[in-house]
């Protein structure tokens, strides 16, 4: 049992050294049209094929005019133009444009040739099909010019982002109509234990089975955030069973995720497969996260493994800390995830243990138009109701002593809406 | 042209106004399997039908015993009980506990018939199957007790609750299988404008005609939140058309939204169809808001339509800020929802008019550790590339002049991902 005394890591630290240890994999590549492209992520960098604007065009509603001949106009000596056709968005004046002439121009609409400036209507005044010009302009004046927002030939989206609806509506707006993406990387999930099924019959005859709800979590989340999954079921605390899943795991899947059999205890078939099979092995075995303790991290021959803990909170927080930072870096996702939080007021002091980062389920309520956050009484350690009944939770980072009441804390939430539950509900 | 000068509204006032005057509908409800309900709409309150834990169970690792047989035990006079047996999880003991008796249990593993309480292996000593026992334990001592988490009957999950990933699991714990699930809300979507096309060789041809990327922006953020939508396409501005479109959208869809012809100008069509069609017609013409002044908000004989403006940048903010609360209103979902905050500081001093709410597309950048926001310079007003090449935006509300350089601001984020672009890029 001495590696119950085996030094276990900071959470920060542990993340940090096993990131260190993986790289970027090869993903294929395909080409989806845009309405399909949602949420996935961007292979290549894309480049403009085009001008934005494509043409010339007012910046202002007025008179496309030539520059020069307005020189020298002003309130006592107005100049006179003849308006010869108006350019519309979408309708251009089609013709050519001459000394002495002008086109009625809306904002947006194509500059006609032979002008190089805009006369805003609020200095011109219309008699007939003439114009009356009170003010000079320069040529360039309230004219976009071409491409002046992008030229072609700019990087314009670079791989790596995931696509968002304004992502996809640009990428449209400059004449793209397939993207190239990631294809979606494949995760296998298998739980492990002799006490899990997924038949609540099972439960209910009062066998003392436990329903494998983890797995469930686990792979919905993992869709929810862009991956395949495979599911390799639950798997039994038995050596040769588990090796022969992991292994089909390496071959099909790009990285793995257990979940159960990571405590020390007395069926320690997990931990020793994950060490025999392959180089390194086990990377990581024990974090100070409370709950999250008995998470493992290995890499069997370049394949990484994420052992999450049995305890359906535990394997909740030890998803969100490591394996998604896991999943964005190994497939090349760009940017810095940032976990909704809202700042809110302790409503009672929390301690903690100083070395274990708590993570504290609490409920946002609003005391008065101010937001508190309330931590919920924790029964049962692995009782996922603690979260549904939660709008999220607190970090205590290990080298803090609890929080204080009244003090201001952020909130990383589990759901994108808050207050689902009442005051009067708790 | 006096609309010009009608009394345009505050955002927030505006937003209470029309979400007043609009109720939850009633969508149809369908029975999924738990694997195909993630970020669907709880349709009924959930109840359970069993206890968690379904039966007394060990909270600790040592014995079960009876209570009683303890009492008296202490280091210098322990009492003597015979192991008749083991219960692990998933296979529990199957006799009855006597007095007398001890059987070896481990934690959440259920409590053998006939004992009361789990005295921890710590102050118990095994020599040959006979158990030494050296204190005492209460009747229920470090036993969790059937239904402690959850009772049969319990108010589990509300409806209106946005499934998540753990509120799956947590149900598929407590023996649900299927889950009723609101149908999804339909939502009519069309563009507006003469000058609008889907095709791209029509610009690259000059024609002075524009891609409509604001549908596919507005498709694909409605698909991301939940709903089906039915693309009615672009609508050309004629009153006809328009009317026909916006009757047909009233009998197939809950909720209509139009992008385009929002503007105070010559070609008022949309305008008009809104105000003509039914009672009361427009609600909300024009908010305080830079970018998305040209909202119109609509309720035509109970049918809500949102009318948002033809600038990308305008259609996105205004679809953030108002349709998404009419959304999650009329489908009954249940919380408020948060936008993705962090807190940075500004990069240098942004000016705003009084009375007018801005909305400041912003990167945001380390500087020596430390994150800032760096306000983006805008060329056009209506490219997206403002809002691609951004982490998110700031809200200086109408009662404010600005924000200094150095102050602490909340960034909204447009991209779950920050620091998608780098210092150098800018």
């Amino acid at each position: 049992m001495s590696r119950l005394f085996r030094k276990i890591h900071y959470v920060e630290e542990a993340k940090k050294l096993f990131l260190d240890k993986i790289n970027e994999i090869d993903l294929c590549i395909e080409n989806v049209e845009l309405e399909q492209a949602l949420g996935r992520v961007l292979a290549k960098d894309i480049y403009s094929k085009m001008n934005v604007p494509p043409f010339n065009r007012a910046a202002m509603d007025g008179f496309a005019v030539v520059a020069e001949d307005t020189f020298g106009a002003s309130e006592d000596n107005p100049i006179e133009l003849k308006i010869i056709g108006e350019s519309v968005i979408g309708k251009p004046f089609e013709g050519k444009l001459d000394h002495g002439e002008a086109v009625k121009i809306h904002t947006g609409a194509k500059i006609p040739d032979g002008a190089n400036a805009v006369i805003p209507v609020e200095v011109t005044e219309v008699r007939d099909m003439q114009l009356l010009v009170f003010s000079s302009v320069a040529p360039n004046d309230n004219v976009g010019k071409i491409g002046e927002d992008i030229k072609e030939g700019d990087l314009v989206l670079k791989r790596g982002v995931i696509l968002q609806p304004f992502d996809l509506a640009f990428l449209k707006s400059i004449g793209v109509t397939q993207v190239p993406v990631k294809c979606k990387p494949i995760i296998g999930v298998f739980s492990c234990g002799d006490e899990l099924t997924d038949d609540v019959n099972e439960v209910m005859e009062k066998s003392g089975k436990i329903i494998d709800s983890n797995r469930l979590m686990i792979k919905t989340y993992l869709k929810k955030i862009g991956c395949r999954v495979l599911d390799y079921g639950i798997v039994r605390d038995n050596v040769n069973e588990l090796k022969n899943v992991i292994l089909k795991a390496m071959n099909e899947t790009n990285l793995l995720i257990t979940i159960g059999g990571t405590s020390v205890g007395e069926k320690d078939y997990l931990p020793l497969v994950l060490d025999n099979l392959g180089e390194p092995g086990i990377i990581i075995r024990g974090i100070t996260a409370s709950p999250g303790r008995p998470l493992i991290l290995s890499i069997i021959n370049d394949f990484p493994v994420i052992s999450l803990p049995g305890y359906p909170v535990a394997a909740l927080i030890d998803f969100l800390e490591f394996a998604i930072p896991i999943i964005d870096k190994m497939f090349g996702i760009r940017g810095e995830r940032v976990l909704t939080t809202v700042r809110a007021k302790l409503r009672k002091r929390i301690p903690s243990k100083p070395g274990v980062r708590h993570y504290v389920r609490v409920r946002l309520i609003n005391v008065d138009g101010e937001l508190y956050a309330d931590p919920i009484r924790i029964t049962g350690s692995g009782v996922l109701s603690s979260v549904v009944n939660a709008d999220g939770f607190i970090v205590i980072p290990e080298d803090i002593e609890g929080y204080e009441a009244d003090q201001l804390v952020d909130v990383i939430l589990f759901r994108e809406l808050i207050g689902v539950w009442n005051e009067k509900d708790i």
